[in-house]
């Protein structure tokens, strides 16, 4: 696994995220880093985030899949170009579509890993499939859309707020 | 609408959802409604529930078509059976599956609105249509398949915490 993580590259004005910000101090700060050809984050859930008593709301894995899922397209968009993910131009993603199967309850109380792979790379879109994975067993499986988002549009959705 | 909102009428053990569990002092606590034909629940985002500046974080979107998508399920499986949603044998859905399409940024900080339609029921198997709508435009599309799941499997599920 790299040292640094995903998140901890994105510029200031991206990393407000509930999921994924590190400048978000009520959000869930994920930390997503390769591990070869896939990429990996660890996350524990807070005893809140329950969905029946025991399991994890399925809404809190959504977001992971979410969140992991742009940073894992971020990476893979520098990765394709063979440079770091603090060189310019700076690549910024954004969610397009996102599916999750939910293939049974996910325990609440371990640590569970979000693994994810690129599906798909086609001009400005990339496909990120994933999976959670919990005591060694998937229980759930994800697929994101994300879309490559030209700078001048980040900055003219910023100056809208 | 109706008085009541469908999560007020969850038994105890299905009222800790993150979501929509009217006992989860942490969590959000959606309340839907009828309105017809469609359902709706109205959702005030906090500061921190951000995506970028100005714009809700799609994870939190997720979360409300998922468990809005949920609670329409099981209103409109008691609707089918013509009887109170609070009558026995009572009826309970998981999420199967859950899309969301981000069809643009959802500005942060007006009232959200949540609106639901059946849009098929198939077996134990209803699918669910949603759409999320900000000062009168359409940000997202989502579409949620539940599982109406047998009450003995919920407490095998409760049982094994």
């Amino acid at each position: 696994m790299t040292e640094k993580a995903f998140q901890d590259f994105y510029p200031d004005h991206m990393a407000h995220c509930y999921g994924c910000g590190r400048l978000n101090d009520m959000g869930h700060q994920i930390k997503s880093y390769w591990d070869g050809e896939e990429s990996v984050c660890h996350f524990q859930p807070k005893p809140h985030h329950i969905a029946i008593p025991g399991y994890v709301y399925g809404g809190l894995l959504a977001s992971l899949v979410d969140c992991h899922g742009t940073g894992t397209a971020a990476a893979a968009g520098y990765r394709a170009e063979n440079r770091a993910m603090d060189t310019e131009p700076a690549l910024r993603y954004l969610t397009a579509s996102l599916h999750v199967d939910y293939l049974k309850p996910t325990p609440l109380g371990p640590v569970i890993e979000i693994r994810a792979k690129v599906k798909e790379v086609k001009g400005r879109k990339i496909t990120i499939e994933e999976w959670i994975v919990v005591n060694g067993v998937t229980t759930v499986k994800g697929e994101l859309v994300a879309v490559q988002v030209p700078d001048q549009m980040v900055q003219e959705l910023l100056s809208q707020k």
